[in-house]
């Protein structure tokens, strides 16, 4: 077993009257002028946006907004909020919406507090020593970004996409009204529970498989997420299944269900290049690579697969057949993401073949030239990298 | 369901070189001057307590002691602690030991910063503004108090013994090594698991049982420390097995296994008359009320009962039974508690028959004289704490 540090500040609001509480929060955690950063679309549509704004004016604090923070969020985009912040005095960043705004608000919130170029940090060149203290409004239960320490943010040049993990960019407060996620599409709805699962599956395959109790509640989250995703693909506003992923989608990221393992994470990496070329949505990106993944590594430890198979995907346990039972788990798993929208392959994420260039390309950026590995499970060569994203791009 | 909010700010160092974070974690949150506070026995006779105090004193850390803390930690212990950082200057107050220790470093922390007398807080008259930053070195897992909001003294003149909540009252960081607890003998350790399990059944048994993520992770709670509990009472030194007790006292108290719900405290409330006038083991005093608790109960939500049989104590669902499936788990905890050799009445806990004259003037007092319910799940008044009581009486 691993030693760990857990660390998960955040001071939660949630429920359908947490909004109220936004003008206190922000005012508790010392804020005085508050840039209100948000992408577009439904946070103005639904009226949100501007009860936020009110609410922290009636309490007395003065607001500055910079919207159209748009999904995989760039840096550009990162580079007018600093100059904003800068120019207005700001010292509270509030982001209302999911995990692109608030990723955008930590690479800002550092940003203002560093003389060089914010894209240093992500590419490890400087560690943040600063940021602008932030908190949030959660619209979309995903990223996990409201209360987890990191954030991804894609450079347009070179269409990179690099994350960058910081404990003084974890949110002060963070406001959870599960209504607020009434109005998320069917597919928005399905790849945010596939990326909360994965967050916690990223955990989970790990070699330190002695830590029963960091197991049992991963579990429980997968188990819950799996359960309520089909009541609410049902019933978009059944409040009960709407708060249940959005609470998972925090106790996925917030290093709750690590504890006492090595992360793998060559999903996620594997996936990054798949939404940095594509634009793709990065749920779905992550169902299109899982499966190919599994399938290469299982045999690093199949006992674990088993146990995935068994208390997660409910496959009966064929005591004579371990991998059988693995495999199982794995051809469980994909008949779940088809069953709530999400692809199992590239071809199916993309609507088209990847070329063997489009591969090549990304195994090139993963791997950084072939300078880097990704992955603990199996450490991932570019030579593994090249094999999984083939094995994804079969129909 | 109900909103709710969720802060647990603590920084947890676990594992067995967490020991030699303490010199940093203190300084980083602005520690000069330190209270070591400690009970005597062990944390004396291990050597533990030099360690600490040499880590600090190489860390450049200038350190007070004050031993003595017993169990169920007294108000003049308070008093004395209280005076003496006020005439040393200490400005942070390091606990090393248990529940006890916590519970008086926190009445200590915020006694230093109030004028009054520190039992104005406990009985109610005052609210705490301020507390002198803490931290601890774990070395019992049961109370969870180095995760919690809340503390109970107990005041020597008229035996009352109460408890105080305050989200300032959190520990800074705290330092977890499994390895420490290898030698707490049997008793207390299933006294220990007693009462981490307790802190989560007490969140458990609620009318709001729409929750389920909570549910499933409470659940997950108490089937590893179920488990682990024999581990250890067969090899103390099992350090997996240890591990997961450390660890789940803290998740089974930082309200993790409570968002949504709203929690009973009944048996607490019940069993904190018994420890005060007998000097009772919390843990052990908790396994002597529940299943009174439990008979007398569960009516009110016959399902939640069901729930708790089946997925926790391992019952079968008798689905046209629902009551005798119930009480299949409440028999089935009696089974446990005495398997792992806690009480499951009153005269196995104090050793002899209880007299009415004890039993009126602890309902005496868990009323205040008839003027205070308890619990949520059924709402106690002194005649159904005095019936409780009864019930437990009986051998």
């Amino acid at each position: 077993m691993k030693d760990f540090t857990y660390y998960a500040p955040t001071e939660v609001a949630f429920g359908k009257s947490s909004e109220e509480e936004v003008a206190r929060l922000v005012k508790k955690y010392d804020g005085h002028k508050v840039l209100v950063h948000y992408g577009g679309g439904s946070a103005v549509r639904s009226g949100l946006l501007d009860k936020i704004c009110s609410l922290l004016e009636e309490g007395g604090l003065r607001t500055v907004l910079l919207g159209g923070v748009v999904p995989n969020p760039r840096l550009s985009k990162v580079h007018e909020g600093i100059a904003l912040c800068r120019k207005e005095g700001v010292d509270f960043i509030l982001s209302v919406g999911g995990g692109s705004v608030i990723d955008s608000a930590k690479a800002i919130a550092c940003g203002v507090c560093y003389e060089g170029e914010v894209w240093d940090f992500y590419i490890g060149k400087a560690d943040a020593q600063a940021y602008l203290p932030m908190g949030c409004v959660l619209t979309i239960p995903a990223a996990g970004s409201e209360m987890s320490d990191s954030s991804v943010i894609t450079n347009e040049d070179g269409d990179l996409k690099i994350g960058y993990s910081n404990n003084l960019s974890r949110q002060k407060f963070a406001i959870m009204n599960p209504e607020r996620t009434y109005t998320l599409p069917p597919y928005q709805t399905a790849a945010g529970v596939t990326d909360i699962m994965m967050h916690t599956m990223e955990r989970y395959f790990s070699h330190d498989d002695d830590m029963s109790l960091t197991d049992a509640v991963a579990e429980a989250v997968l188990r819950t997420m799996k359960d309520c995703i089909f009541t609410v693909l049902k019933d978009p506003r059944d409040y009960r299944a709407r708060a249940q992923i959005m609470w998972g989608g925090s106790l996925a990221h917030n290093d709750l269900t690590g504890c006492g393992t090595t992360g793998d994470w060559a999903t996620h990496q594997l996936e990054h290049e798949l939404s940095a070329l594509f634009d793709a949505t990065h749920g779905a990106g992550l169902a299109a690579v899982w499966p190919s993944w599994a399938r290469y590594v299982y045999r690093e430890n199949v006992g674990r697969f088993v146990r995935f198979a068994v208390n997660v995907m409910g496959v009966t346990n064929d005591y004579t057949d371990p991998e059988g039972t693995a495999l199982k788990g794995i051809e469980a798993m994909e008949r779940f993401y088809h069953s709530i929208g999400m692809p199992v392959n590239i071809p199916e994420l993309i609507g088209r073949d990847i070329t063997d260039a489009e591969i090549d390309e990304m195994v090139r950026k993963c791997s950084l030239d072939g300078t880097r590995a990704q992955g603990q499970f199996k450490v991932l060569t570019a030579r593994d990298m090249q094999c999984i994203y083939r094995n994804a791009a079969r129909r």
